[in-house]
């Protein structure tokens, strides 16, 4: 499905004023650590992740899976899973250096939050993909795709107003 | 500067509509590869850029550097060396099968548009920092929290008007 281009429409100077309120919006983003139990609809879910899919990506390839879990288990098998792997991180994988480095931000590898939340946005790069033929589909770029698709999701829960 | 965290403050119906509105939007950001030479006012550019700058980033180490370039012979400059990077791309680097994944997108290594347009934002990852102390600071996820900070720019222009 082609969706053609639109040129842009506004002066000047709203132009201006809609970079400085944009600007204003995203300045308040905060990665929290604590997150409120109250219920999202989940066609707002459904929004951001189109959102982020509409990002550009090396050779149109498009390399990413969203995966949103709202299942408690499943919340909670994945909690078991990432602490287990950030244990590690910050007792032997990372190496001293990392964990001084972090000190100030005051994390540890307990997420309780990942009970807590309604939803989880779990991202995947794909590093390759799969022709209908079978054979392997070259995904350039892959994890910078991802990362500017993370970058407007995060723009989209911000604008939508999380 | 610590900017504290302010919690939302719309209604179920208007984060659902928001959310919407700013899909329809993302929706419609094309790759495009002429460019008008239209002037655009530099504060909206630096305005994109402070708010890349908003982004998350590992460790909070904000690995990156933005470049603005206006003037027409430095334009031309990167231009030649960019088209000179990309004929070696597609006449050799990167092999047939790239350039044949690459062939319904009817690019190639001729950018007039670095010419043309009247800006020219220069993205750089910093691979590590500096210390005052002159020792190595460790860029955690450097790759990844810049091309956020591109998710992010690019919802900047979009919304911005471009
Ligand atoms: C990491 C990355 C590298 C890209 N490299 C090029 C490139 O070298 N030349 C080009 O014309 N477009 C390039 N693009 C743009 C893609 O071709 C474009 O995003 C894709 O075709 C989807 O189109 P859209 O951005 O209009 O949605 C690149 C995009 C990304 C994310
Ligand atoms: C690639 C990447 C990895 C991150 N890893 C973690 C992490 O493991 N634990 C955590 O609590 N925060 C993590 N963060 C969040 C950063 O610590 C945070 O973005 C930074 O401190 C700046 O704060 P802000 O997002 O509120 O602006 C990560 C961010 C990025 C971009």
């Amino acid at each position: 499905h082609h969706i053609p281009y639109t040129p842009h429409q506004y002066s000047a100077s709203e132009i201006l004023e809609r970079s400085e309120r944009f600007y204003s919006l995203m300045n308040h983003r905060r990665s929290v650590r604590f997150i409120s139990p109250e219920p999202v609809p989940r066609e707002v879910i459904n929004n951001v992740i189109r959102t982020a899919g509409t990002a550009p990506s090396g050779a149109h390839t498009e390399p990413w899976t969203f995966v949103v879990v709202s299942d408690a288990d499943v919340k909670h098998k994945i909690r078991e899973i990432v602490e287990e792997e950030e244990e590690i991180n910050y007792k032997q994988r990372m190496g001293d250096k990392w964990v001084h480095d972090l000190k100030r931000l005051r994390t540890n590898w307990v997420k309780e939050y990942l009970d807590i939340a309604p939803y989880l946005i779990l991202i995947f790069k794909q590093i390759y993909g799969v022709h209908p033929n079978d054979k392997k589909k070259t995904h350039y770029y892959n994890e910078i795709s991802v990362s500017i698709a993370c970058g407007i999701l995060l723009a989209a829960l911000q604008v939508s107003d999380f």
